[in-house]
């Protein structure tokens, strides 16, 4: 099937315009709430979070009624065109109620077999990840660059980005720390940048476990679109959740998927 | 002893805009070269570093010759003012190197009892934070804005921030984590933004062992101008470097401080 790239990038930077415009005022706002969606969890869904995805949806509402939807904050509404746009309004919830720059906006379009192209948007540094339908390139405060995964060979070279030790069960943990004992630098807490970073050629892998499809359809393509690979910790496709290895190329997937199934 | 606030706030500002500009075509260059410093650990300096140290002298040696100067790179100059600049011209190495947006320009300047005015600047963002001498304000992509700390009272409700678990000994670390286990929310990995993040409000508490006077005066510096605390883990003044805590507020401060020494 042939997509009409050009509609839909346009359409994925207009709702991040729009996602963009409805956080940016309650970000590093002192009289921010946060509701406590998990009981006992730690998950604070934000005013802003709420505001961008209904901001997204009335973009898609408007120019693709087609399409169907799934966010992160309002479920699924359904669609007649076989595309589905898969957004995840801040995905970076405690990065984003600490004030980091290191939050994202997600914005995926798939079609059956899984994301086709997607954004990682940092509305604060006002920078935009775009991948998949033949682009690749990111937009931020030193301008425009296409961008490419690198090609770090070997595990010993590498650096590895993940939201560990935070998230994860003791053995998730273990088969994390197999990889993380044989790679050059091991760095926590950049959520959903550090795949943006992966795509744009600085980082080589990040391994996270039980993600959502909202969380990783983006990071799918726009990583993909570079050069990288991302599955599940068996290999197989991860767009609709789960344990997540995004690589910078297959040499060093390999190496990592042997390392976290080796427990 | 009084001190022309208009002329440091001019020199750091010219300094720090001296670093930016000697620092940003190096950033994310894949060209990058990194030199290991220190044998068997991971301390790259880079060609950026270098180069943004030695712009800030050429800044000072202009308009201050009669200062002194300590930097991370070029060591010590000896000056006749009273005055001492202590420079980190890239703090958190390990964040820029893989392309992360945490990383810092650290100027500070300090009379005998400690610094007096500090800035902590994020070229890549834009983001400059200065603090002392009455300034307590942070310019960034959203404009300028005078900040404060926040006044969270009990450890349960506070956010901590720190490098660890990547730096530290075995007993610092169990320090560390009897306040982390007590704490709302512990992240990791943001370099020296974490101290900027306390300064304006939106972090409690940051927790580090090792570090060097360069790597804490900037820091000191912002977070006291904005009504936070900066001091060793035993409570004593820090600014020559060691185990670190800087706290929003007095409260905090004490509560961290008892958990740390419980051991």
């Amino acid at each position: 099937m042939t997509y009409d790239r050009d509609a839909l990038v346009a359409v994925a930077d207009a709702m991040a315009d729009a996602a963009r415009s409805a956080i940016l005022p309650h970000f590093r706002n002192r009289g921010l709430t946060a509701d406590n969606k998990l009981t006992g969890g730690f998950d604070p869904v934000t005013v802003a979070d709420r505001a961008a995805e209904q901001a997204m949806r009335a973009v898609l509402q408007e120019q693709r009624p087609q399409d169907a939807i799934l966010g992160e904050e309002f479920g699924n509404q359904p669609g007649t065109s076989g595309l589905i746009w898969v957004l995840d309004p801040i995905d970076g919830t405690r990065g984003f109620i600490t004030g980091t720059p290191t939050w994202g906006v997600l914005i995926a379009v798939s079609d059956d077999n899984g994301p086709i192209y997607g954004v990682v948007d940092q509305p604060y540094i006002g920078e935009r990840f775009r991948g998949g339908l033949g682009v690749a390139e990111a937009q931020g405060p030193m301008g425009t660059t296409a961008f490419h995964t690198r090609q770090t060979a070997q595990l010993s070279e590498a650096t590895l980005f993940s939201t560990f030790p935070e998230v994860g069960t003791e053995a998730e943990r273990q088969a994390f720390e197999r990889v993380s004992k044989n790679v050059k630098l091991t760095r926590y807490g950049m959520d959903c940048y550090a795949y943006a970073l992966v795509a744009v050629g600085q980082v080589d892998l990040v391994i996270e476990a039980g993600l959502n499809a909202y969380d990783i359809q983006a990071p799918i393509a726009v990583i993909e679109a570079a050069g990288g690979l991302v599955t599940n910790w068996q290999g197989a496709p991860v767009h609709m959740g789960g344990q997540v290895v995004a690589a910078a190329n297959a040499e060093l997937h390999q190496q990592a998927l042997e390392l976290l199934n080796a427990g």
